[in-house]
């Protein structure tokens, strides 16, 4: 593909994702305008991506392209709001040329239209270092009602959402250190690690019955210990309710310390959040319309930190990955 | 100083940076909240900066946390736009460790207080890549009342804020290139290049005056360029009437091809704008009121892309850096 200059690429790539959006003028000028409704207000958040941190160089830039705004979008969901936008800024691997950014806008142009969310903005540079990105993306939550990480109250039952472990399983298949691996478990094990599923139906619908949310990014450990301290709370969770997926149980059942990986490892991009027990019913109902698991993996009690009992009620102790993030945001 | 995880990281550096805006919680949650009065909406900018490129890796951490932001903020001018808050997407040099992003969040503090602009959330990493940061900065402009490129009409006059090249002839003092240049004066044209003047007193000042606004920051043949296809219009500009500093027109003075710096050299984050010939006094009301330079440099005339006349009258054609950008820009 011949090389083109950065309005050309913006012209022939990404400014047909933002057509549904008028405020985004096309991509053509300094800003991109955004209305929000009255009643209503936006939650805005940013992540960054780095080639060999957050996803691998050679990883298809399809996907890497939806990683990077699915990760932002389980952001918003984390915070109850709808999708309404996101901006790029993109420093492009410069030994991909053209045909490396055009499979990266390919991949986004999927998930814009999945998610029914526009492109609003962006700015590209190409660099000779790491390819980089970093999404800013806005979603829409009533005044008021928004998802905090704090106001799980001792008593709430915590929450989380489909399965566990499975991405970071799924890192360690494509670094060949996960072991003896089915076929057909590596492989749904890597697509969860470079595919999140970002819980935007969840989340929203969260609203008015959690009383605290947050998606599971650095590990389960590590963002139930955020919620803890935000919340002023201790955790306390049954690894034996932990919902695994058939390739991880597989993993588990061979090696046992593999449940570590399942506590502390990242990328699930789960929603876990606390509901009052009088509420209980209402989780099954709302699992049950969205066709989403929804499993109940503990309890909220007074206190600080996050504990882990085994099926004996013994507790589990996590190390390594995660548990570094985990300690220096409780302060335990 | 001793080596901190990001989160504590965030806590000792950046959070203070956000507590001006309750909306940020602290940067402690998965997303900030932005609250839009009735009758305003918000514009967005992003803008990616990488050592090498927007800055040099050994520029002080400082002023490049300081830059990063103000080209940003000038975005917002550009669109009539009031600064409201910003995020940031940092991958901090890895070599630099806990001092240099000491440093860099000391040098975001002074111009988060200068511009009362509250940091609103961000995501930290560590890179060995070249350090790269990605601003989304917002503001509040009054419902269709923002300033676009596209806008101008046959007949109206063009103005430039401030001065014109300084911040190119800076850069080209720091690399060695820029020929003899007077102490005071190499001095005065870095400071330019290293720390951008944001117009964020005189955009929104402009709305429901200028016709059309870009800032300059590509050059002003490519931005002047931006703002004609936008508006399907040409532009004609008077060499002779381009604003200079002492220090641009003693360059001019000893080499009068370096005019075409002054054409085409970017990061000059002055604002471009154009007006109807009737209302010429409010112009000049308006400076005198900001006390700020606005010069008329041309005018607006029908077809399309920019033409430049010297003394005699005789066309200039700009060369080089900011020339591509045009073309590819307005087609010609």
């Amino acid at each position: 593909m011949e090389p083109l200059d950065e309005f050309e690429l913006i012209e022939r790539f990404f400014a047909p994702l933002s057509l549904k959006a008028p405020g985004a003028l096309g991509l053509r000028d300094d800003a991109a305008l955004v209305d929000v409704p009255e009643g209503w207000r936006l939650a805005v958040t940013t992540d960054a991506l780095v080639a060999g941190v957050h996803f691998l160089a050679d990883d298809p830039p399809e996907l890497i392209a939806r990683k990077m705004l699915r990760v932002n979008l389980s952001d918003l969901a984390a915070m109850g709001a709808q999708p309404a936008g996101f901006v790029v800024a993109a420093a492009f691997p410069r030994d991909g040329g053209t045909t490396w950014i055009a499979r990266f806008a390919e991949g986004l142009a999927v998930d814009v239209a999945a998610y029914d969310v526009p492109l609003l903005g962006g700015d590209t540079v190409a660099t000779d270092g790491p390819a980089t990105f970093a999404v800013t993306a806005f979603g829409l939550v009533p005044v008021g009602r928004e998802l905090r990480r704090a106001g799980a109250r001792p008593g709430d039952l915590i929450y989380v959402s489909g399965s566990l472990g499975d991405a970071a399983f799924g890192l360690a298949v494509l670094k060949g250190a996960a072991g003896e691996v089915a076929a057909e478990h590596a492989a749904a094990l890597v697509d969860r690690y470079r595919l999140p599923r970002p819980r935007t139906a969840l989340g929203p619908s969260l609203v008015g019955l959690a009383t605290a949310a947050v998606d599971v990014s650095d590990g389960l450990c590590a963002d139930l210990g955020h919620l803890c301290a935000a919340s002023g709370v201790a955790a306390e969770v049954e690894a034996a309710r932990l919902p695994l997926s058939a390739a991880a149980r597989a993993l588990v059942a061979a090696r046992p310390e593999a449940l570590m990986t399942v506590l502390t490892g990242g990328d699930d991009y789960e929603l876990l959040f606390t509901v009052p027990p009088e509420r209980e019913a209402e989780v099954a109902a709302l699992a049950a319309r969205l066709d989403v698991g929804l499993t109940r993996i503990g309890h909220i009690g007074a206190g600080s930190g996050v504990s882990i009992a085994d099926a004996q009620g013994r507790p589990v102790v996590p190390g390594e990955a995660g548990y570094r993030h985990f300690r220096g945001r409780d302060g335990a």
